[in-house]
């Protein structure tokens, strides 16, 4: 069970304190409040709970250098590939550049991973690539898909137990919609999924969707 | 400063405690779970100031039915449009498919802002709605974007103001790439930005990214 707080200004003053002059006592830090130590308690208490100060018998309280955020990151980090990934739209290597803009209309989907006939992944064509193709004067149904896709091994995948933000960097870093999951088999790699920028924004909507405890 | 706390198991027993048989007392907490009221006192403190649980005096403790990660999406909320906006890309509605083709390209971009010639909003245009015409037989340069964009009022815009995260549920929910951010002036909208699902993606990254507090 995962839930964020937001520190009061209270709770903000006692941070900045003990990032200045930790490690400091309980008492040390009322005394420079007007509090008693008594009201500080629970401010504490949620402090060191939470991760942002840590307490040292004899020692008093200092901070942990955990950054702001730190624990949103960790929640994020517990997302994984698995949870999130869509059903993969593959198409045969040797099929038309036709036949791959009409599957990418019936699937609705910007990707293609490109499969061999072994089954295992051979390239990926774009919705991009299909349409500088399509602006050329061929006949769409003559070029084999192979031709245009990105070839093995020039292809970024994605692995089950990755965590979710790290292939959302991938997308960014290397400005692609999409990256296949893959499993290895013998002799190459097998197609289970797909994550895209689409999966992405579905996990952030989900974000925000208050769950029941 | 907004930060995530994960309950331990000890919290998550109380908080099931309360959710089941409060109002009840931090002593009859303590017995149920065969511990003193000291030793839950700090717990009890995280469980009230996180938002899960309220005390009232002579009451008890009560569960306030403030659901999981409802402090998480309050802080999604608070991420607005104005922060995450791309740049906008616009074409003119005389220009042909085939520049809109080209400038698709040279921006790096899945959609088109198309504006008449009093510069406001007349339509939009997508990777996908280019892919479909180029797939024809006719001349890309004799069909202007005007015949094939989707074309006001059929489309869906947000503002400066909007929270990130619903401009992100329509995206999913209406299956599309991209939202104008628009400013109404005379006569219609002015295009000043766009929402894609590589903005929501970037944003979603962003949250991993461990802040300075």
């Amino acid at each position: 069970m995962v839930k964020t707080i937001e520190l009061t200004n209270r709770q903000e003053q006692i941070v900045k304190i003990v990032k200045e002059e930790g490690p400091i006592t309980g008492e040390k830090i009322a005394e420079k409040l007007n509090l008693t130590r008594a009201t500080l308690r629970p401010d504490l208490a949620i402090l060191t709970m939470s991760g942002f100060l840590d307490a040292r018998p004899k020692v008093g309280y200092f901070y942990t250098g955990k950054k702001g955020n730190q624990l949103i990151s960790e929640a994020l980090k517990k997302m994984s590939v698995k949870d999130y990934k869509a059903m993969p739209v593959v198409i045969k290597e040797e099929s038309s550049v036709y036949d791959a803009i009409v599957m990418m209309f019936l699937e609705d989907v910007g990707t293609l991973a490109v499969v061999n006939n072994r089954g295992t992944l051979a390239g990926v064509v774009s919705r991009k690539d299909l349409l500088k193709v399509a602006m050329g004067k061929q006949n769409l149904q003559d070029i084999p898909v192979s031709v245009i896709m990105t070839r093995m091994p020039n292809i970024i995948t994605c692995h089950i137990d990755d965590p979710l933000i790290e292939v959302a960097n991938i997308l960014i870093q290397n400005q692609i919609d999409s990256v296949p999951v893959v499993r290895s088999i013998e002799n190459g790699l097998e197609v289970i999924g797909r994550i895209t920028k689409t999966t992405i924004t579905k996990a952030f909507v989900e974000l925000g969707i208050d769950k029941d405890v």
